[in-house]
């Protein structure tokens, strides 16, 4: 049900779908130190509001990363009007966030704790040399990427498995196993875009999957050596982790979905 | 015939494929005032070669428009080898601006007079709120766009015409007759993407008739009133000149084409 105007009772809870360009930002999470994208929505609805809101992400992206879709959500005790609310933070907001819609949704959901699913791309400039059309937009590779091999590599990591190997060390999770339900690659002229959607990631395991897949390319293995790197459960069995500029997360999957929802646009 | 390692006889004249994000260039062409593309180009030849060496463009691109294939000619009296020519370049000019690929080419060829065809992309974010992942890389426009609508204009506006009417008004062009050869508008997601290929352009011709476009749909115009426009053969009949940041100089066609020449990559 769209329908931005009509005047909400008191208390809703919000949810707001964000976008960023994530090379000015410490990240998404407030922390001791940087500009984070959730002091800036703090902020910017302490303006509105003039009171101290607490926002809930649906999970953290690290510094330099971008975002076409976070959600993120938070509880109002004072009537609303959706779209009045994008429009109103995006003319607080700095140029390098906004606010792509805002959502009425039950008092249950939760931006992190409801998602099912997540979807995330990587990009990468392919080309011996560098383009000023992508600065921090993707990541340059100057030696020519075979899609099919990266493609190989992809099947081989899809399911359900144990990527401890592809965790950042210092994160420790207690549970490595989480489930790639779709991983996409296509060549649209020199750039390659990987498109990859699952329940939940470990930290840094979308970078070390790049990483590795291009470590691999590299080095000459086969695309079945992935498998001997999941089975070491080891983050030093994979490569390096590749620069956050190249990652976007797109989009967040609730059940039911947002566009279910009363929203803005 | 691909081979960027032979050492070429002198005299050469060689030319660059270049990309630039045009958003800190004060245009292409050396001016009075300004950091241009040619101006960066031209000291990075001086860097290299140690004397001053002029090149010729293949034609202006205005402060802030961008290009992902813009084409330069220049003569070299000493011998070059092209791989290293684009590198050592690339390692001086700054990251806004980059040589894709070099080519020896015959010594009648001219940057500008050979072109026989040459091809824009007009990139608009159609969202009700913008977007940071668009900043100086589209035009936002915040109310919904017809893609089929642009699509009519489009049409009627292909072909050889009288674009007098589509003219910056102090550049005064002599003949004002160009032929538009393919006009094809696309929508991805939010982002509609005009492709307009043509023998020639004047001055801010695609930037008007993006404009007009844009001010035709505001007015709920019919699409045949841009004939209208097109026959009062005056500036002032079409709509305003629409910003340079949504235009990229995509691509400048030759015959016999660049890839037939011998080429860096």
């Amino acid at each position: 049900m769209k329908n931005g105007t009509r005047l909400q009772e008191h208390k809703n809870r919000i949810a707001l779908l964000v976008q960023y360009e994530g090379t000015n930002f410490n990240g998404c999470q407030s922390q001791a130190n940087g500009r984070t994208v959730q002091d800036e929505i703090e902020k910017a609805l302490k303006v509105l509001f003039r009171k101290n809101i607490r926002i809930v992400v649906s999970g953290r992206t690290d510094a330099g990363v971008h975002a076409a879709g976070q959600v993120i959500h938070f509880d109002l005790d004072v009537p609303v009007k959706l779209q009045k609310l994008c429009i109103n933070l995006n003319g607080i907001l700095e140029r390098d966030i906004s606010i792509k819609n805002a959502y009425i949704v039950p008092p249950t959901f939760h931006a992190r704790f409801s998602a099912v699913s997540r979807e995330y791309l990587y990009m990468i400039y392919n080309y011996p040399q560098r383009s000023p059309l992508f600065i921090n937009k993707a990541v340059w590779i100057n030696s020519p990427l075979d899609v099919n091999f990266l493609r190989s590599i992809a099947t081989f990591l899809t399911g359900e498995k144990d990527f401890a190997s592809f965790c950042k060390k210092k994160s420790a999770e207690e549970n490595t196993v989480r489930r790639i339900d779709r991983f996409d690659i296509k060549k649209i002229n020199e750039l390659i875009i990987m498109k990859i959607a699952g329940n939940a990631f470990l930290h840094n395991m979308i970078r070390i999957i790049a990483g590795t897949m291009l470590e691999m390319a590299k080095n000459g293995k086969e695309p079945s050596y992935v498998l001997e790197i999941l089975e070491e459960k080891d983050r030093n069995a994979a490569g390096k982790t590749a620069p956050a500029c190249g990652l976007y997360l797109n989009r967040i999957i609730y059940d039911p979905p947002l566009s279910s929802m009363e929203s803005a646009f």
